[in-house]
């Protein structure tokens, strides 16, 4: 039972706090039941799970928490990379929000066969908060990375202001879904190098566009439906 | 110019970080130039608006914003509530996640004609999370507050157990999609008094449900879809 702070794995929690060290070390911090369940459900072993009152002081435990108290165990697991794959896949392009990479990992485990690819500058997919917003699905289907001229199959690039609307967009045998950050899109020179441009379609009085996760999320919906019609 | 932290203005602005105080002062904050500007393009009279060097000391405004430094503007306005109506609404129970409330705000003005309406349980659409996640929908489209039983409409219940799924549903003239708290779903009495029951298809190996913000996304882009396609 550990009841020192100075405790190397409390230690090391505490460092993974920050992106230079969960890179240096290649780990990530999974912390509450349903994290650490989803990861033993997909045969993820841990570097080290500690929990409250059997492994660790409970005060110690909340004080490497980053939800603050009440946490009853935290994991440590090695991060994985998978590689571009499957029928349909979703790339995202400088998306800085730990929270809308979390989320889109969990909505592309629900509604596509392919991994979430990381494109430039988006946000940290083993962050603390893109870890929950994945809600685990991150140990089930774990990210990629690549640049856009690496992406397999029909890229279909999501723009606000295409003209063609993502339910007549013509469709390959695989597909990529690529959404840019928020405010800005997509860059010019993947819109030019994209098989399709696309927009969802909002109402003319509404905002210039959804949430990139929604976004990406409605489109991997849109596009995984037609897919499966024309299978 | 204000030069004093004691002003009555930078307090109320203050307090208003608290729902306390924006409930009993019925206002609330927009920070920064994007949601000043939508408030004013959705013809909104500010209470008081403050510019940082023109109106106020810049480092007294970085001290009252919930952002942190570099904030130029801050507008305080009265809150306004909408009635359940249109063709086609959405309706959250238990939702507690402030980004959640404000995405799904955003997401109904791009998708549907009717408000978000908020059930019981639900994160105040005017605080300072969810006002930024409408990114100013929620001044082109002020929420509405409701229990279930007073809703119009043909009312489907989303439920990630239905068995039927939101593609191969009946659809009255009129649309509620209802969504429930993350984790708990909508509860019973709701799922019994529903017209109709759905689910968003997910993959058999994928998450036992979305984000809510995606499930009530996705749902009102189907159902918004189906009903002008029938209309």
């Amino acid at each position: 039972m550990i009841t020192s702070a100075d405790n190397d794995k409390l230690k090391t929690i505490r460092k993974l706090r920050q992106k230079h060290w969960r890179e240096k070390l290649g780990v990530f911090v999974a912390e509450g039941e349903d994290l650490v369940n989803a990861a033993e459900r997909a045969g993820w072993e841990p570097e080290f799970v500690l929990r409250a009152g059997r492994d660790v002081d409970p005060g110690l435990l909340d004080g490497v928490s980053a939800l603050g108290s009440g946490t009853r165990v935290i994991g440590v697991y090695e991060q994985r990379w998978s590689e571009p794959g499957g029928r349909l896949m979703v790339w995202l392009y400088a998306v800085e929000d730990p929270g809308n990479v979390g989320t889109v990992i969990r909505s592309a485990h629900g509604l596509c066969d392919g991994p979430v690819v990381l494109g430039p500058g988006c946000a940290d997919p083993y962050s603390s908060k893109a870890v929950r917003a994945s809600m685990g699905s991150v140990f089930a289907r774990p990210p990629a990375r690549a640049a856009f001229h690496e992406l397999p199959g029909w890229r279909i690039a999501l723009d606000a202001h295409a003209e063609q609307d993502v339910r007549g967009m013509e469709l390959g045998d695989r597909a990529v879904v690529c959404a840019g950050a928020e405010r800005r899109g997509l860059p010019g020179e993947v819109l030019a190098a994209a098989d399709a441009v696309a927009r969802i379609p909002l109402r003319a009085d509404g905002p210039d566009s959804l949430n990139v996760a929604m976004a990406a999320t409605v489109a991997l919906y849109e596009v995984g439906n037609r897919m499966a019609a024309h299978a």
